[in-house]
């Protein structure tokens, strides 16, 4: 019988330094609990110099990955490196030797999930990966177990914390979009290449992955219509207000009669929603299954602690199929890849909905005549209309709300209205969810 | 190798037909996700003729438990009986018998869980318990498993979803607590005899184990101090929502230096805060840990479908564990008895806290010296009073809200302002929760 396990760590950055300190903090409630100890024995990182404010034993921390991967001895890799170039590699190596592996990484997961889901169930091994989606919030294993005997019809929430927290700050202190991300690249709550977050593309990677929990269907990372929050202005912040909405960039996967729609785009929701109230660097998942209906998760996605205990809630449940000789008991998606069904997504242009549209426009007669007929002739119905009087001489603003609306026809219009002459700059298109459940 | 899980019901209610229910609507689902398939073999009843709208082969409803009990086909059972008479003598045999069991019986868990977790043990058995707390929200598999590697330092909740709908629809549509109930009655959203709900015993029972999961120590059903919604009146709801609370009933657990503070009643939730937003039939748990932070779980917590997910998501968990060998794979708790602390409980009247106290006295001179000097010659602390002018002649209200206080010290002193003369009814004393994180 297993004495202990021993992990390897590659990749010493900010959660990685997350999980040294809390598997040393609490290293006997963690003992004590999976019946082992888990023992943290080698870490590789480039940079071995840094002094990272954890004390570890000489010859712990190595350059080289090498010196874990090819070390019989270690039981479980935790891959904390990023990027889907070297630590794809790394990860398949070490799922070869039988090794367990454990991440965060949703890049790589939505790139190459199938490639390396595949290599865990052929090699009988084990793959937690709760840490990739909603930092600590448990929603990877909420869906792939507890969750497992109903059939999910929805799923939308909040996953990324960079992007929220810029939205929250946007509406509660105001500032426009490149200050708010400036100061929050200051506060260390953005990356100073923040392209990922912002154009959410960071939210589309778990997107991918939730779908394929959710719904036991496949989903490639170019299957998700993904839109970011950089032309969000003050503007539309005000405006999402007095019409009843909080703006929130969210993650949206629908299942329809043959097909999935998942989305990542700003959002208007209405401010009686629980999710309206989820603010800063906090992260929400709502759930909506046939069985158990709502059901909502929410904390934080982001940060060396939350994000660690993840991670560590990992390494525990590994620890314990090793020492009840039952690696494998779970499949990584919940079911096997043989059973995934494929659906056909639905491509983002074909999904309906209600938007928001805003525009700037020279004050001259007919304008207003000439955009409207472009939206009826689409068949874009308009719910309300606004027109704001100018600060100054020059184009004033024009909100439109419409009815439910096929996207590619909204689409199709608002290329036909940004080409008018009398319109200045970009039109900009928001979703309104008003049909969220909760 | 197992080729199926046969599975016994004891007690066909509401909750048993929703899990015959999603048994038969998921059964491929299941199978797949499980890798065999679990098959409802036997269901026993006293009530073998009522139509549940669900049909059954022929010879599986029996009006006795012991065809469950003594079939060594049987290899699971779930007890949803109800009680902690019989129900706790079938566990105690099914476990004996080397079954695994399955349960949503949360009195029975709070009265006899050392009982019945040390014989599963002992047995090496499984028993899954996820339906007794929060419905079919997973917050038992979230304690026991997920968060295992962290430290929590509190946890609260709305976790009774008949008194959640009660002060919920007070609030909203007014009504006086004895309408809103016998609406509530005969909507079947409370039970004939509501006792259990509204004075709080049901709650107890469920933060008895939800202490057990989050802090590793004993609980008995006896450390929490309990309080129910009776005493909650329309005027009570209208103070709060102008000091910006809103009315809920609570089950708190802190954590303090060497000891857990237990406690269920009603308090005032900032209005800001995400408990405050959650209405009806929802239950929310919020934990806080040292390393996760806060974090959130909602969803509804009773009816026949979200409660049959919780019990289906247990079954497969334990079919998984059979199908590979290794049950008892995690402890009852997430952790053996044998490492169970035993804190001292705190006492509820030791607990200190801010306070908002209601009563109705005579508009006499003196009265309000009189109150104000036993508060103060009890170490109580004024922040604010509202004296309300009386609709008729009669006793006026006033409102107190005080400082944190010690609540022994505030209980006496309330028991020697009841005594005055002047003083009309009951003095209606209620938490104020500032200090929810979030």
């Amino acid at each position: 019988m297993q004495r202990a396990v021993r992990v390897g760590l590659i990749g010493f950055g900010t959660i990685g330094t997350g999980v040294v300190k809390l598997l040393k903090k609490n290293r006997e409630q963690i003992r004590d609990r999976v019946g082992i100890p888990v023992n943290l024995v080698r870490i590789a990182d480039i940079d071995t110099k840094r002094d990272r404010g954890v004390r570890l034993a000489k010859g712990v921390l190595v350059p080289d990955a090498r010196a874990i991967l090819n070390d019989p001895s270690i039981d479980i890799v935790i891959e904390l490196m990023g990027g889907t170039g070297l630590a794809r590699r790394f990860m398949l190596e070490a799922i070869q030797a039988k090794k367990d592996v454990a991440t965060a990484n949703k890049a790589l997961l939505a790139h190459h999930g199938d490639e390396i889901f595949a290599a865990v169930e052929r090699a009988g091994v084990e793959i937690g990966y709760e840490a990739s989606v909603g930092g600590g919030i448990p929603i990877i294993r909420t869906l792939r177990e507890s969750l497992g005997g109903d059939r999910h019809s929805a799923l939308f929430g909040i996953v990324n914390g960079t992007t929220n927290y810029i939205l929250s700050k946007m509406s509660e202190a105001g500032g426009e979009f490149a200050e708010v991300l400036a100061e929050a690249q200051t506060n260390g709550l953005a990356e100073a290449d923040p392209t990922f977050d912002i154009d959410g593309v960071d939210a589309a990677h778990k997107l991918t992955l939730l779908v394929q929990l959710a719904f036991g269907c496949g989903c490639r990372f170019s299957d998700v219509a993904t839109e970011g929050i950089r032309s969000i202005t003050q503007e539309d912040i005000a405006f999402a207000g007095e019409f009843g909405y909080a703006l929130k960039h969210l993650a949206v996967a629908v299942r329809t009669k043959d097909s999935i729609e998942a989305r990542v785009h700003p959002a208007m929701v209405p401010l009686r929603h629980s999710l309206a109230a989820v603010n800063g660097a906090l992260n929400a998942i709502v759930v909506d299954g046939e069985a158990l209906e709502t059901s909502m998760y929410v904390g934080l996605g982001a940060g060396m602690m939350p994000t660690a205990t993840a991670v560590v809630g990992d390494l525990m449940e590994i620890a314990r199929n090793r020492l009840h000789g039952c690696r494998g008991r779970v499949a990584p998606l919940g079911y096997p890849l043989s059973v995934r069904t494929r659906v056909r997504p639905l491509a983002a242009s074909a999904a309906s909905g209600t938007f928001y549209l805003r525009m700037r426009a020279l004050d001259q007669p007919g304008v207003l005549a000439r955009i409207s007929g472009i939206l009826g002739r689409a068949g874009v119905s308009i719910a309300s209309m606004i027109q704001r009087e100018p600060q100054r001489r020059g184009p004033v603003t024009l909100v439109f709300r419409t009815h439910c609306a096929n996207h590619r026809a909204l689409r199709r219009a608002v290329t036909a209205i940004h080409k008018l002459k009398a319109v200045r700059g970009e039109v900009v298109v928001i979703r309104i969810e008003d049909s969220l459940a909760q």
